[in-house]
């Protein structure tokens, strides 16, 4: 296989949604791929409309996915789609992700990869069991300077990480408290389809992402105080947290839906016993180093002195700002050269993509947040 | 008493000391004290050298503080001091504070206000028999901003508040963990002087004072992690607290002395069901109003719009920076309208200063985190 | 014509080439074009290079210009691109473009449109006679915060503008001033390549461009001082200038590519009778708003109260940063609004986004600039 | 003479003046001084008025500047005043400072010097003469990451200077363009008190002081275009000015009364051919250093690895924000070590605060800026 393009599936991301387009995008930026087939919506009818919007060739829009995975395998190895993203809400994930993988894609599925630990396991056999590529999207770990905080602190710059701190307030749902209108019908309050939780899921699981990212470091216990404000509204949305790691660390996370006012201010803060970092999603370009004297080292996405990685993912030169899109195009790159090399029948590499093993570590953060917010938040070990 | 300047005495601030001087600058910015009498050491011979130093007359230079407070009760009342400002270290604070009070002094003292939750309230008792003056020098609420956010957040602007986030994270511990010294030699780390907390007495006071203060809301439960990272240190110096209002409200309190990095960013973040708001201590002169449609308004010091508790502690016009010394200087300024009544013989009104009844409450907060900390960790009442 | 994507040709923007890949992600990145031909090198064989590297047919890669030309129009019109990309070095521009318009092509050309203003000029009345479209990318007009801006300058919300400030200052030559290298080989110091300006045309323009589009003001007059720091460049790498506008507003340009230490950071500043403004590239997704107490306003990308043309402009909501690129994307998303309606054969729109008018004004610009500066640095009225 | 304190004179001040207050705080913060004098406005009574919320001696209070002078002559040496803070309106200032000169006092004078630049060097004539103190109130200069700035531009860290920006935009006269009132009775507009300069004397010297202290370079030649926006102003209230230095650095400076919304930032940029860096006075406890990386150091006030001047100049440690007080304060202090050695009948040391020679500076910088203006805005050479 040359450079041709990847042959993308879509299973989900009909008209009206909002991570189907991202995913279409962030795939498509570099050129290396091209979507061509989708089952676009639980309601056949829309996703032929919405395979007609994106100019696609009729016979790829599939009513379901179902038909698309039958119909998808009978085609020659020349035209058959090389990898699916799976955008539909998280209780179909498992099922989804599970057929496609038996039946030899590769598969790009959006976060949190299940709604239980045991599902999530379930995938890691098959995945093992198949070969098959399974890239999870948690995007924030695609930006820039993610990498580079990674790179210092396992370069020991920070010395020994003593203290992290990670936050996700979102305020979205704060209006929702005293007007609940009827949000109550929103899939991501709704246990049926979400799962177990709600900001823990939505948010919670991409700020554990990044602190693991970056830190390398592995909960021993957590005590959890999960909260539903929102009248009505069966899972929390909001939620904060104590962590202890393994080593002697500490840490707070936070996620929340009803910080009211706050966009999307992912921030993550790292103090090791030389130096410390903090990276805001909002500011995404930029990673500040803050030394024993106080003073504040910014380094920029496009820096010539970034480590390879950090590089690598930065798509222009400095001052010429990367944004969202670009970092969630890093995930799909990066799975781009599993694919290619799983295409070609070769042993998979190692990636920088979240595989099935961070998704296996999202669900047993769930399920451990949820068990000790259940027993009277208590402090309660990580599962694994 | 017209506008005389009132006479200040001052126990502990000697040489070399970091607080002491802080007192002197912010008590006098206003011309309203003047420092003219002082036991400025346990050390009879720094206290003489330090208030030769000053300029004092020596007759006024005392070598210790119970003999100021003979030597002092024994003047003329237009002679003798107006009030003492107590800057010795924690432990010192109650048995001083007391025998001043009960000796008819006004008294500003520096905070915590005693090591105990027993002591503070002892201390409380002998405010109230003696109709004196007590202000806690918790300086941080002394600044323009903090008051607009008070005076926002009781307006009613925000709507319900159900999350408060408040960190005080600082470095200089950090280099301490892998080159101890003989840092273990430092008052902050001895619980004889100290009392059973470092970080906690040291800033999660003045973060729980800030918190009690913009937010009005009183805490129900809470549930610590404290660490002493310092090889050898007794006390801890990072603690991170998850805490549970009485109104529903959720919150978390973070003080931390090993945040690499950190100079001095005590930050406090508000959520209601309406509007956020956010204020940094090293950018003080700044209020952030977050709308729901992510809108942010920032106020500043000076502004005519602001309510009149922070027009009147704003010093100067906007665009030109009040600092940490206008800040503590405003406790001083509201202080001194109730010394001044007091010394005019009248009824204390209620003025805008922390008082032994912050003290308490900052002691009952240390002795609530002690004990969750100490009680592995678990979930543990509000002592009152 | 309905949905199919639009057929791109590129000229220039080989491998290695900085704006080439910008281009091609920006044109594509919506969905709505495909890059199927190109000349992508003076050099043939770095042009066959570059279009296997993109996974071209063979047969739409060219040897050179002239050859695209004659081959494209021998196409079936459902085969030949709809438009072509122009992204070679200024001096080539002219005759490029005029071809492809002669020809019977669209043409997106990045700035400056030529290196002279009689040139623009001809070109206007190319693109008038052939009725084809003509976009310029001045791309830093297309980030959804700029519209907002122009949006509020236009309704009046901040009264009369009696003055801008907009800088561009870059660092990346100041390290050629002591040791210049072979620099002098660069392209953008040769006038015979760059035309008779170095950072004038290259960020000047950029800079008037966005002056132009946010307030809607006209120089009158201009008085320039251009001065070449790097040894042996015959162009000025550093300009700044007076200007006074139509109506009596007073306005700085800034444009420097011996700022030591700066990226990026085009930063606009408009001061009206009642409010001023101020919108920075480095941190694009953000606008402030200063009103007469002092109040800043920070309106972010995404916000549901901006105005339609900047809402249609954001790729992502608030708190998702847009980047570069994706304003890069807003010149050609509403370019092909143009091109297909006059692929469609019907008169052409008003569209948002810069026109051969744009490049008129542009060269217009660079020769009152160079005029005011060769005749001792006087002012000069603004050439149209 | 040992560390007794100054004693201050003041001639104006009085009641409801701005600057009077920030002299007297500045010059007693640091307890080196005590105001027991003044003549504080030209009514007899409001000077009495004012003397008496001051708590002063009333024989000490006096109805004009010209009984003061002789009054306190022939006090006896110990209980004269040390030196006199002249902060009256500009035109008052040269008759006021000589005479006190000419009497044997030491001065402290607000800026600009005088109107005109023959009185300036007047002044510098009389100061030679009498061996007399007279410091001018640049305070911006006094802030310690100012000194920090000049210490770094000077070590040559940045290499050689060839580029400077300055601006000083202020938005409150904004708002008297649409509605001018009486506004054209304020002083700073007539120019019988203000001198030839509404907007370039009280802000622009200011630009230029910050400008000439931090990088040390010298005026060659100067273009200004100054503009009165305000109907009826006599004087401009908003000026652009292009600098060409000795030895062939550019540069710009603004100053603005009309930049709505505008508080107090003024900012200057300084680029070398190694480094950058940035001040901005609304944040003036950092310091920006820019490396040809893109890499941006933050430096902050109290940092231990500041050069010498900027750690005696911060007050407080770091992350405790230090002020314009105290920057302010900086100012006397210095000059306190000039009036103390002249008191003790030394020879006045090279001190760190601005001098008669800065006064004729900034004189000789409006004239010039003045003759441009008047002359068509041409380029004029720089008075000395």
């Amino acid at each position: 296989m040359s450079n041709r393009k990847l042959r993308m599936g879509m299973v989900g991301g009909g008209m009206g949604a909002f991570i189907g387009p991202v995913h279409h995008m962030a795939a498509t930026l570099d050129h290396e791929a091209e979507l061509i087939a989708g089952a676009f919506s639980s309601d056949p009818t829309k996703s032929a409309e919405s395979g007609r919007a994106l100019g696609l060739d009729s016979r790829r829009v599939y009513p379901d996915w179902r038909t698309m995975i039958s119909a998808e395998k009978k085609l020659p190895d020349e035209a058959r789609i090389d990898f699916v993203s799976v955008v539909v809400p998280n209780s179909s994930h498992y099922l989804i992700v599970r057929r496609f993988l038996e039946s030899g894609f590769n598969v790009v599925c959006d976060k949190p990869l299940t709604t239980t630990l045991a599902e999530a396991k379930a995938l890691r056999r098959i995945v093992r069991q198949t070969g098959k590529v399974l890239a999870l999207t948690h995007n924030y770990t695609g930006y820039p300077m993610v990498k580079q905080a990674r790179f210092m602190v396992k370069s020991g710059m920070l010395g020994k990480i003593n203290k992290v701190f990670v936050e996700f307030p979102q305020g979205w749902m704060a209006g929702l408290i005293e007007n609940p209108g009827n949000s109550i019908g929103m899939w991501r309050m709704n246990p049926k389809v979400a799962g177990g939780s709600c900001c823990m899921g939505d948010l919670g699981t991409h700020a554990y992402n990044l602190l693991s990212y970056v830190t390398g470091l592995e909960i021993d216990a957590l005590c959890a105080d999960l909260t539903a404000f929102v009248p009505g509204n069966r899972l929390e949305d909001d939620g904060n947290l104590l962590l202890r790691f393994n080593g002697g660390a500490r840490g707070l996370l936070v996620a929340s839906q009803i910080s009211a006012g706050e966009e999307n201010p992912l921030r993550i803060c790292v103090y090791g016993t030389r130096m410390g970092l903090e990276w805001r999603q909002e500011d995404p370009n930029y990673l500040l180093l803050k030394d024993p004297c106080g003073v504040v080292t910014r380094y920029s996405k496009g820096n010539s002195n970034l480590c390879p990685e950090a590089k690598k993912a930065a798509r222009l030169i400095w001052g010429h700002p990367d944004g969202f899109i670009e970092a969630f195009a890093n995930i799909y790159r990066e799975a781009f050269v599993a694919i290619r090399t799983e295409r070609n029948g070769k042993p998979i590499p190692a990636c920088d993509f979240p595989t099935v093993d961070d998704g296996v570590a999202g669900m047993a953060f769930i399920e451990s947040v949820l068990t000790s917010a259940k027993s009277s938040r208590k402090w309660t070990r990580m599962k694994r």
